[in-house]
């Protein structure tokens, strides 16, 4: 399975010169692995708040990027960071009030059984620590996700990461189960499916022999196609996990930090007590960290006998990054802010849907919203050709969305979110002169 | 195996009241896995080159940390991360010119061979990336790493992090392998003791039917007990590992970035070429940054096929602060001045020892010095508890060091590259003081 939206080396003879040339050194300095977006790739040199801008002056709305959370380059962030830097920048190995006091503010923002923050500097880091601690609290080594979950890239993450591709190969431990596809199933099935298919998984396991030590999931699944619902689905599929021993960790990276307008964290809709929470990208709106957040008991043996030290995670800096973060979607509402304009844009999309039947659904929660692109919508057939060029035109008139899905025909949104009805407004405009031509 | 220079919970009544609570709310909300350094341990709030201050006004001389590479809070690095996070923080899949340009500076200050480099945010996920690329193109499972060594926390890197305690299993694809201790063995026995150890390694791997992925080391073994030489005691496991068709990864995370004095890179004091370089803490100073600087030929099939993509790692605020420290080696000559100051500390060091038995041996390459410390120099008997005296010795006569090794009694020298002969002085003078009482 080849990147969605990503910039293919047939394209590379139509871009202009400097972009050309950037890209040759580029490719030779940083070598096969890495993938830019689109069929003509953006060469950024500036943010700010919803907007990014080009190196031939080119403005752009940015409907994609979620680190950015609280805007491009927001004072409060870039005032935190500068201070620090210029103080103090060491480890966790020395007392420092910073770490402490954002630890505190953090964990306040979790149902209170959820006490504890470790600190790493990414959600790969972040989901690999949790795999340690869970198969050294329960003994087992069975972790469950989803059939297109994307988790990290870490060894041990990538084993349970397979948007990665055919040839990442999963753990000889890991079982898939289908994301709940609220598309192709009612509410009513839905809400059985899931946790069905987490029991059959469990007992697949236990007939191999391995005991399971997790399920992970997205709260709102995000590389599956964005499915966001129906609340509550969650429930019977983490009863079963812990009925077998295992833990339930409730992976935030994406919807994490406000981001579904209804609550702070994305397990807060479905009414789940997670054993580990993971959180990261928007953490420090573009400083690298990331974390745990989890029940003391959890952590309780493997602390004492397993150290943990990430030299430059929860350091100072970070700790100024991550408050001046909370702080912002406090001060400036922006769960709130999340939760009207994430519905007014849906609605937006709604109505588009109804003289655009390439539109198939429209989903998701808050600010993370997906739009299924089909042929045709008697069928539901996913149409991945059109949603390619809705992105790439999109992105011609100067708007940033992505794609994603197993069938790569899910449109993917999810803004900074200071997003304002007026930006989610330009954005309905655009993707409907979009559909007129694409 | 307890962290050596760890404060101890049976200390806690003896601190003041502040540091009482400021550590009772840490352990509440950072949990059991956290740890501090020091008897007493020490409660910072300012910065600046090789001087950390706390909370009480007390000035330290800083001996120990090699993150603030170039000096905590340097101006020109503090400036590098200021403008770029107030311009613009997004990712390696939009171009930037900032990532290019560091990563060619960077690479040129590598042999030719080694030509492409990759970012992560931390030395963890550099090593668990040289897992996943080593294994993807030798198709082999085993690893080779030393008796003590620490490569980093994710399951895979643990797995060959024998230095993290019992508690944490080795893989059964690892084979560890005594690190060469030139205070028990003499230049000649090393010079080939280490590639036989290797080769006895990759035949008990392949005795198992486990094919060699990599051969790691750092190229000074730190947690190992601070051994620098003989120069070129690696070349014959490095061909060794080559023969059995692994890699050899050469993990420069701490010798890296001119520390040894000699060369820019650990391995080049050894003359071998490693197939992939790992670096990290000292990258940004400070910013979390971390990567692989490797041979095209190494990556040119796991490149195409399993992409790599790190939000963080290799952002533009990470290329910018990355470019302001190689800016600042070169322009103020930090190599030259590790490789003077550390000749100074080490000649101080040993004209000590003259008159102070109990420093049984002075070893090191510029700035990255141990010494050894012993109850009797005749049978080089360890002496942990006197070198937990001493650390802590020196911590009260403000001046920060640490301790490392199998026998917990290597004194660990380890100051930013700044470090000066006076500092090198200050040193010397308060540890003869605390070797007159400890």
């Amino acid at each position: 399975m080849s990147m969605v939206n990503a910039f293919s080396r047939e394209d590379f003879e139509r871009l202009g010169e400097a972009d050309k040339a950037l890209i040759a050194r580029r490719e030779k300095v940083l070598g096969p692995a890495y993938r830019l977006f689109y069929e003509e790739p953006l060469h950024l040199v500036r943010g700010e708040g919803v907007f990014l801008h080009d190196a031939s002056g080119e403005k752009y709305l940015d409907a994609y990027n979620n680190v950015a959370s609280v805007g491009h380059c927001h004072p409060r962030v870039v005032e935190a960071i500068t201070a620090q830097t210029a103080v103090l920048n060491t480890h966790t190995r020395y007392l420092h009030e910073g770490i402490v006091d954002y630890a505190e503010t953090l964990t306040a923002t979790f149902p209170d059984a959820l006490s504890q923050a470790m600190f790493t500097c990414t959600g790969s880091e972040a989901n690999d620590l949790a795999v340690r601690i869970a198969r050294f609290v329960t003994g087992g080594t069975g972790i469950i996700a989803t059939d297109l979950a994307y988790h990290g890239l870490t060894n041990a993450v990538a084993e349970f990461s397979p948007s990665l591709g055919e040839s990442v190969t999963l753990g000889p431990h890991v079982r898939t189960v289908p994301a709940p596809d609220s598309y192709r199933y009612s509410p009513e099935e839905m809400m059985e499916k899931f946790g069905r298919d987490v029991e059959a998984a469990i007992a697949d396991l236990k007939r191999h022999g391995i005991r399971p030590a997790m399920l992970i999931t997205d709260t709102i699944f995000s590389s599956d196609g964005i499915f966001a619902g129906p609340k509550g689905f969650l429930k019977p599929a983490v009863d079963a996990i812990h009925a077998a021993g295992g833990l339930f960790v409730a992976d935030e990276v994406q919807p994490g930090f406000g981001r579904t307008g209804e609550a702070m964290w994305g397990f807060e809709r479905h009414g789940v007590a997670p054993d580990m929470v993971t959180i990261g990208k928007p953490m420090g709106n573009g400083y690298p960290m990331a974390g745990i957040v989890l029940r003391p008991e959890v952590i309780a043996e493997f602390g004492p006998r397993a150290r943990y030290f990430n030299t430059f995670g929860g350091n100072p800096v970070a700790a100024a990054a991550g408050k001046a973060v909370l702080d912002t979607i406090r001060i400036e509402g922006l769960q709130q802010n999340a939760l009207e304009v994430g519905n007014h844009l849906m609605e937006g999309l709604t109505t588009l849907a109804r003289s655009h039947p390439t539109i198939g659904d429209v989903r998701g929660a808050g600010l993370f919203v997906g739009v299924e692109i089909v042929s045709d919508p008697a069928t539901k057939r996913a149409d991945a050709a059109l949603t390619t060029r809705i992105v790439n035109g999109l992105r011609r008139r100067r708007v940033l969305i992505s794609a994603s899905g197993p069938r790569a025909n899910v449109l993917k949104i999810r803004p900074p979110l200071v997003f304002s009805r007026e930006n989610a407004d330009m954005l309905l405009e655009a993707l409907e002169d979009v559909l007129k031509t694409a």
